[in-house]
């Protein structure tokens, strides 16, 4: 799956993945009133309006990108009818052709991690039949439980052509309270990382390996080092725009292929039209602000990459 | 939330959970046969399986114990179906006066960890209604993103008065990989239990806090350690049993006071009519294996409490 992302961002000339994070606060007035109007203010509701919101962007904006990575979070507050709506975004963007990163960051251990990596990446059995619960291309794992909570998942991405994002550093304030911790001089995220290429070497495409990892954009000193200790490794960059990283400082997350990174941005991207910089769009035409933010991301990024 | 768990336990005279974590190879044919005739070998209908299977196993059960786990990866890996079941579930079980702790080891940063907290503990707001889209007294939460992916769910917790177990040292063969690697000296799950104990103060209730943890069974020396560590905080114990963990091994995870645990199991109970011992019982009264189990365990953890 790993080449399928690189092929599809090297069309595209896109190093980038929109991230869908639906808040219904994101959401414009005529789509959840239309979705309330059918519903009710309810979860299913509410479970519409983030569906036909998603679906806006995704129409607007899937030709100039590779990946979209929807955060399941943002469907699992509003319930099953929530989840369902995750689903049908996740069907839908493959429909469009775009990769699905599943930012679930699910881990435990052995036959548990098995269940997830199977509900998410694979299929499960149920009499003489398969069935894919969801079916994401990559989802992001947690690793704190070590390698046999990973194992389960990357058994699944080589029988399936899937992939995996394992989060090493994370883009937020407190992310160093653990993982900046110093074990005989090396910090716990270089130890992650070391893992990290031990495992994607099980797993390896033609260039890359479906193994990758989380690096957020607001540490650029810490994508540099990770960046040269796990090269066949493409890092998954989140914290971009809204959370301060800068595309200068991300310059330094790619390889001199100019390939290894992919860059996401979700509030930057999907509530565009409520930035200054957008708001003439009108929240009409939210969608349409939506991709006048992604060339204009794509521009900063490529920019930053030349330059 | 934790005020009422230790209500519970001592009312029951059981430290013990039990682990709702369907597999469909432990749902005797009567009860599979019965879902796929009603809805196929979809599913839809291993979702239905693994849903009155529970139920058997909850009737049976709930007038001896203080609370149940399920865990969401067996009901995620059905899908939306399965979601619902687990949903179907956690509501059964507070029906039946249990306390409900969902297995879900989740985190995040910031807002998507408070999409978590309010989806599975809190409520969300869709117009000018709320809801509650799963209702779990308790979840499991990972804590590689540090404070600021634990504090949203604190948040709820003190809000709604329901209670977290965050992940110290888990029952798996490599969780030492990164919980056990030393920082100046001190292994990381300390660190991790000293942050418990620092967020748990933020969230006390009479005796114990909101804020417990979870050690594995299977690391008896590192729970007597984390006992003295964190002398406030309820320990879910996982590991017992099927994982290897025994009744003496666990008598350090309890203070003086007999309290301080609560012992996890999961396949040796909801799977004990397949375990030679409980043999005789027979598929068709799985349900009757598994409340002999109960007795069994709780008998064997009393046992080594008084011993």
């Amino acid at each position: 799956m790993i080449n399928t992302l690189v092929e599809k961002i090297v069309k595209r000339n896109a190093p980038v993945v929109v991230g869908l994070d639906p808040m219904l606060a994101y959401v414009p007035e005529q789509i959840k009133k239309a979705a309330f109007e059918e519903f009710g203010e309810t979860l299913e509701g509410a479970a519409e309006a983030i569906w036909q919101f998603n679906k806006g962007i995704v129409d607007a904006v899937c030709d100039l990108i590779p990946a979209v990575k929807p955060q399941i979070a943002m469907y699992e507050q509003f319930g099953v009818p929530g989840l369902a709506a995750f689903e049908k975004t996740c069907a839908y963007c493959k429909e469009k052709g775009l990769v699905v990163i599943g930012d679930i960051k699910r881990g435990d251990i052995g036959s548990t991690s098995g269940a997830y990596a199977a509900g998410h990446l694979g299929r499960v059995t149920v009499g003489s039949s398969t069935y894919s619960g969801f079916s994401e291309d990559f989802v992001t794992v947690n690793p704190y439980l070590g390698s046999d909570g990973v194992k389960p998942f990357i058994d699944v991405c080589r029988e399936e052509n899937k992939g995996i994002f394992v989060l090493v550093k994370t883009s937020n304030p407190s992310s160093g309270e653990f993982q900046d911790q110093l074990v005989d001089g090396t910090p716990l995220y270089e130890l992650v990382a070391r893992k990290v290429v031990e495992w994607g070497e099980e797993c390896m495409g033609d260039t890359y390996s479906n193994v990758g990892c989380v690096v957020g954009a607001t540490y650029p000193e810490m994508g540099k080092t990770l960046r040269k200790l796990m090269p066949k490794t493409y890092i998954l960059v989140p914290g971009y725009g809204a959370q301060g990283g800068k595309a200068e400082d991300l310059v330094h997350y790619f390889n001199a292929d100019g390939l290894g990174a992919i860059v996401n941005s979700s509030r930057g991207i999907i509530a565009a039209y409520k930035q200054e910089k957008y708001q003439s769009f009108g929240p009409e035409h939210y969608a349409d602000a939506s991709r006048q933010a992604v060339i204009d991301m794509i521009q900063d990024i490529n920019g930053a990459l030349k330059g």
